[in-house]
């Protein structure tokens, strides 16, 4: 049936025609057996690529060596390691990014320039060339090695994060796969979100860029674990075309399409990095509607969603609106206090900027939930967005404090 | 001896002459005996002012009714409560600001435009008139209030904070006194920041506003507790001329005598405010150098003090100078990685960009001190800034999530 995204939750990279992938554990982290910390994901045929990176100004080699080989348009694959975000180290880094690369693109058999490279994990240690040089030969791909190489990245993620959707177009059947890891950056600083996603549809390379674009703008975009952003983080999206059919565009007719499955499966993973975020033991969702423009829908519900206290408030489940109306307040966002109504799970707590007597037991025991939701209508425009966050426990504290002697 | 700066730990708002301040219990706290909740500071001559406000778009109706008659340049003095921010109650706070600063302004017998108005305390509910009508005339207002005053507008406060400077310029003694409260804000929230300043000298009003505002920059604009910020944050300050002397101006010999001790009086009560901090157990400073600009120096040093993982690493005692570096590129400010020196407590632990082989075990034991001193050197340029923030402890989380049923 065209026209409906089905989702796949077991879905991962390798879920698309033409990918194969794996990783195997070189030794970067000290975690022992069962453990996988170098992976490699590959295109069996040329592929276009778009990316998003870090907008630090300072970033891992890894990020710059990769961001200049996406400005050419197209890849084979990307080496992937966790427990090393050879990050400021120096020239060294680039020097690594680039025989990390190297060597995996030899053992593939792929030109060095179509390899991209994405690291994650400790800032401030060099890669360990010895135990990467070692461990990449060992690194089997096959179309089932999406698993091995989503668990090759995960850092303090508590479980896999990966999914994949399909949809019909023009009777060809696409999909979309991805995989990411989180979930903040801990001792002494994991430097953190990567995300690979691939489809089998061949896609217009400006398209490709554009729709990933906007699909990270409406996910990884818009949470908030702790407020802090990392040097390494990465989205990659391959197109290879395996599964056949026309070429999206922007023209196409089938554009919308491709957009949404991106979207949705973008969404579901970038909730699954809240969901895990560390210490978090709910999430929660900030919708901002009737805002001026989109911009100032967004501003506001990132506002809410990074705030400390209403993170606090959602731990505690404790309707304390007045910290959504100050996080809003001081957003940036065109608001107009008479005109502000806030609900919580669909109860309305607050109308015209004033509270209403609400039955708050009745909310707070709605608040027990794992995903809260939260609305706040502006009243002035046509423009929403939407936001999501993880609650700031005790436990996100003593994790990031776990040095202390 | 002209040209010094005296500080007085124990001095007040009524350190300065011409000043007198009270404060009584009128019920609007819980807290039963020992408290008090609403106060009166007020000059006893003419005086000048001058005056910061929040910059969120959501303010109290008391910032402003207090905001429209500060424009005018004069006042008399401030009455102000704590427990009730008389913030999102729409029309009724407006009418209830004008009513509590008319109620002042006849119990200390001068015009009721002269008399400003602050508030802090819980949002969204209405300020208990009745209370206030029947606690206002039991304000006894002396030269020895500034104390009682100062204890009036504490809410999480754990202790007063008040201070006061003395300087002599052409043979005669002048005073700057000041009390403030903070210090985050807690359920069903506390809105928050509020200072108030005094001094004896007679100050062009023009100065005073320019004074205040470059101290306030250094001090208060320069800390970070939580990230948020409140609808209430209020800093007064009033030149009454008491002292003698001739009038300052951006031109006197003695502006910058002035400057200095205002800004020293600011920074001490500012860091006060942080040390304080809701769970805090230690403050860190955070200087900047080298940088290009002021406002990158700002920029850099304010993004480090609010990062959470960096206030949480302070809690650990553990010298996670990767966050430090991540807080730095995130900041937006112009960096070249391999010119960044970073030192803790003096030590120098990253030259060039990367990691000295530093001594961990001495570093983590040299910040089991009150206050850690991180030290970053951008390498391009002249300009400096510091920035105060509090760790992040588990207590902060149990505070702000209280609620909990």
């Amino acid at each position: 049936m065209a026209g409906e995204v089905e989702f796949i939750a077991d879905g991962t990279v390798t879920s698309p025609q033409g990918y194969v992938a794996g990783g195997v554990y070189a030794g970067l982290k000290s975690q022992g057996d069962e453990v996988a910390d170098l992976g490699i994901l590959m295109s069996q045929r040329p592929a276009s690529v778009a990316a998003t990176f870090s907008t630090s100004s300072i970033v891992s080699p890894s990020v710059t060596v990769s961001r200049q080989r996406v400005a050419g348009g197209s890849a084979r694959g990307v080496v992937a390691n966790s427990g090393c975000a050879n990050c400021a180290v120096g020239e060294q880094g680039i020097t690594d990014a680039l025989e990390m690369a190297r060597l995996a693109a030899d053992h593939v058999g792929v030109d060095p320039g179509e390899m991209l490279v994405a690291s994650t994990g400790i800032i401030g240690v060099e890669l360990p060339m010895a135990l990467i040089r070692k461990g990449i030969p060992g690194v089997e791909l096959t179309a089932e090695g999406g698993e091995a190489f989503a668990r090759s990245i995960m850092t303090t993620d508590s479980r896999l994060k990966r999914a994949a959707v399909a949809f019909e177009a023009d009777g060809v059947r696409y999909h979309i796969g991805g995989v990411a890891k989180g979930v903040g950056m801990i001792h002494p600083d994991m430097a953190t979100m990567l995300c690979f996603l691939t489809t089998d549809a061949d896609v217009d390379r400006g398209f490709l860029q554009s729709a990933l674009s906007q699909s990270i703008d409406v996910s990884f975009n818009m949470i908030d674990i702790d407020g802090d952003q990392s040097t390494n983080d990465t989205v990659l999206l391959f197109s290879n075309g395996a599964a056949g059919g026309s070429q999206f565009s922007g023209a196409s007719e089938s554009a919308g399409l491709f957009r949404d499955a991106l979207e949705r499966l973008s969404v579901h993973l970038a909730k699954e990095l809240v969901r895990d975020g560390e210490g978090a033991e709910r999430i929660f969702a900030v919708t901002v509607e009737g805002a001026a423009s989109v911009a100032d829908a967004r501003l506001a519900a990132r506002e809410i969603a990074s705030s400390n206290l209403v993170k606090a408030m959602v731990h505690g489940r404790d309707p304390n609106w007045g910290r959504i109306m100050m996080a809003l307040g001081h957003s940036g966002a065109e608001v107009e206090e008479p005109k502000i109504d806030i609900f919580i799970n669909d109860i309305h707590i607050v109308h015209e900027g004033k509270a209403i007597s609400y039955f708050t037991e009745a909310v707070v025991g709605g608040m027990n939930v794992p995903e809260v939701r939260f609305k706040v209508t502006l009243g002035i425009g046509e423009s929403s967005a939407t936001a999501w966050g993880c609650d700031l426990t005790e436990e996100y504290v003593t994790f990031n404090s776990a040095y202390s002697t």
